[in-house]
């Protein structure tokens, strides 16, 4: 027998591909070394001596994905959301950001941010940072530790910002590449992810020189795009040479050139929906986030339905909640509002829909993640839904407890965590 | 000094009007019996030798108020939420309401009901029972003994309701005087309210039937209004005579006539507000229920305008969440979205304008309840947010504290509760 086998039992549910959920009650799931082999009703015979961690009655389902998460900001959540994106901005985020030049205080924030992120159940992450190398780096550090897989950026500002966030040009490009040489393989399951915060905030030399490095170092990019109104109408007065919001980040290397995250796109014309589809960016939805700034309600069902490719994200601050099962329910929330707002004629998202774009929808963005067919890296959690059951009423189907954990389950029903085959416990940082 | 006097100390706040926020730190409130005497900031020579319950740094806010609840829905939180009202009933909503002829399942299910509501902080609650008069006494009492307050209401249905959940009209009118009979003055802070489930299910003769029961025994009236279009053109088929949905109710003395309750309210036209308005009805707004039925978004801006009154539901189990600060967080997000969806006419809401909404707005309905004001029953939520913090990151007003207790806290942050006075122990049922 292969040495690194693990046998785990219990009612395995995942989804292979969009709406389609697959249930494998009482079965086995075998992972050899970071990488599902199968799942099995019956454990095949040359198994069978072998021990099995049995979680029983317990589920099992793929790690959550969270493709857009604002570190810093993480001691705002809850605050100032009486405020559009601009103006909160400029209020709550950038003093906060600002604060990250400390590194003890990045430190001290950040430990209470993993910690978070493994409580909620999430095991992989798209995060931005701040401009500070050294806090960003920590950050990457505290999230290998954990043992949580992510991608990290620092971020890129050296227009439009306040004088206590900003950078000359030359020094953000300096920095970005130290930061990538710093970090790049460093840690396994933790990289650096290029992150211009948004156009308003970037040069075009500055999006040239980091576009730049995403080629050179073969790295993904993370952005922001056309999530409020004021936003959009500044950045076209910014680049009247350019035909839309994508089209900026496309014009300067920036756009699925390299992997490419593109948080919110609530506002997007179809020539940006077709550049989108064209070049492979992945949409971040964040329906929380859209809801507390006000911005509107992202057409996801006409971005899946031109073959874009979605995940979802807290984005951490302008969302307060970390936990991705409640941006799935926010996600179906906000869908049927959208289908009411289109007289019905986006569909509305079912369980097993937001259920795959909060696993494998954002998990590919990280390779074979979220799903538990073979091959995949093995990011799980073990969910004992006890406490949601009903006495005395009649047993609920996997399906309907993987329902009722999704909407009404939190942290405490997250008993047991594996991020590529590895059970991670409570962070000591 | 008289007896029964309360001195509780700690920061605190509350609306005495919408929008109006009062915040009195490390102060006293003084309790006399059940009802608030003076908050103040010294106390007055002659309380400063009794003793004090000091809650330090906590928050003292008064208790939640949940205007619309259903509870024998209660163990089909987040199921079957991909349908709309009227499939959603017959599927899910009705199979379970007619377990409930089953006293034994229905004391089993009420006591975790009553346990979660105490959990969340509610402390007075507007309540559907079913059909059943046994089951709906049982749900009157577990309330009684847990120390909440609330209205229950033996629902009424004689029409286009399925055979395991109809009543003749005889039946259902004896029914519900016998059950008025058997708990009208049985509890001080419990009490019946007159319940037709809604126009559809219940015949004219009916209504008017159940109208002169509330006259006799001098009570309220709750139930539901124009919640989704389905319904609403089903109830125009089945009353021609009447000019719109709300006339109906008002046609047969259902519609403040006494005080009434009208949950949802979501597609009301200008001739319905104004009845509204002129009828003193009170709008349970359901936001998450409203959501996930894909109901719409209730234009809960203009009812305030014309000077309806409003409080906060969480329609379990159209809603998932018991916790009425989640259903506040949700009414300011969607009023974002409707601020959206009306060019920016209709306001979006601040979280002191959902505070009133959920504290005093739902609380006027139980008399002088869910401010500190004196001579308002002493209704409180003590809060511990201490484990909202984050280390290293500046202190956080009291304003800032309770807006991030209410976007991000949770139960574990309730450390005591009182109604009308009185401390309240997690129930033992």
């Amino acid at each position: 027998m292969a040495e690194g086998i693990k046998i785990i039992k219990g009612n395995i549910v995942f989804t292979p591909s969009f709406g389609q959920l697959e249930v494998f009650e009482n079965s086995f799931i075998l992972i050899e070394g970071k990488t599902v082999k199968g799942i099995y009703r019956e454990l095949p015979a040359e198994y069978t001596h072998m021990a099995v961690t049995d979680y029983q009655n317990a589920l099992i389902i793929p790690g959550f994905v969270d493709l857009h998460f604002h570190a810093p900001q993480f001691a705002n959540r809850g605050l100032g959301l009486d405020l559009e994106l601009l103006p909160w901005l400029e209020r709550y985020t950038f003093p906060e950001e600002a604060k990250y030049t400390n590194i003890a205080y990045a430190q001290a924030v950040y430990k209470q941010v993993v910690t978070e992120l493994w409580k909620w159940g999430t095991t992989r992450v798209a995060c931005f940072g701040t401009i500070h190398r050294a806090a960003t780096a920590k950050l990457l550090e505290l999230l290998a530790l954990a043992g949580l897989g992510g991608y990290v950026g620092k971020v890129n500002m050296d227009r439009n910002s306040p004088s206590s966030l900003i950078e000359t040009t030359a020094q953000s490009l300096a920095d970005t590449e130290d930061y990538i040489k710093a970090t790049i393989d460093r840690y396994e399951l933790v990289k650096p992810i290029i992150t211009p915060r948004f156009v308003p905030t970037c040069s075009p030399e500055l999006m040239t020189g980091i576009a730049k490095l995403a080629q050179k170092y073969n790295l993904p990019v993370q952005s922001h795009l056309s999530e409020n109104a004021g936003e959009i109408a500044w950045v076209k007065e910014l680049h009247p040479e350019c035909p839309n919001y994508a089209g900026v980040y496309h014009r300067f290397g920036l756009f699925g050139q390299q992997p490419t995250i593109m948080a919110h796109c609530i506002h997007n014309d179809d020539a940006e929906i077709a550049l989108m589809a064209q070049s492979k960016v992945y949409v971040a939805h964040c329906p929380y986030s859209n809801n507390n700034l006000a911005s509107g309600i992202a057409p996801i069902r006409k971005y899946l339905d031109n073959g874009i490719a979605v995940g979802l994200g807290s984005d951490v601050a302008g969302g307060h909640e970390v936990s991705i099962a409640r941006v799935m329910t926010m996600a179906v929330q906000v869908s049927k509002l959208k289908w009411l707002a289109t007289d019905k004629s986006e569909k509305f998202f079912t369980i097993p829909e937001v259920f795959y774009l909060a696993t494998k929808g954002g998990g590919s963005f990280f390779g074979k993640v979220g799903s538990f067919e073979a091959g995949y890296e093995f990011d799980a959690l073990v969910i004992d839904d006890s406490s949601l059951e009903v006495s005395a009423c009649n047993q609920y189907s996997v399906e309907d407890r993987l329902s009722r954990f999704i909407y009404i389950g939190d942290y405490h029903n997250i008993v047991a965590r594996y991020v590529a085959g590895a059970k991670i416990e409570q962070p000591q940082l």
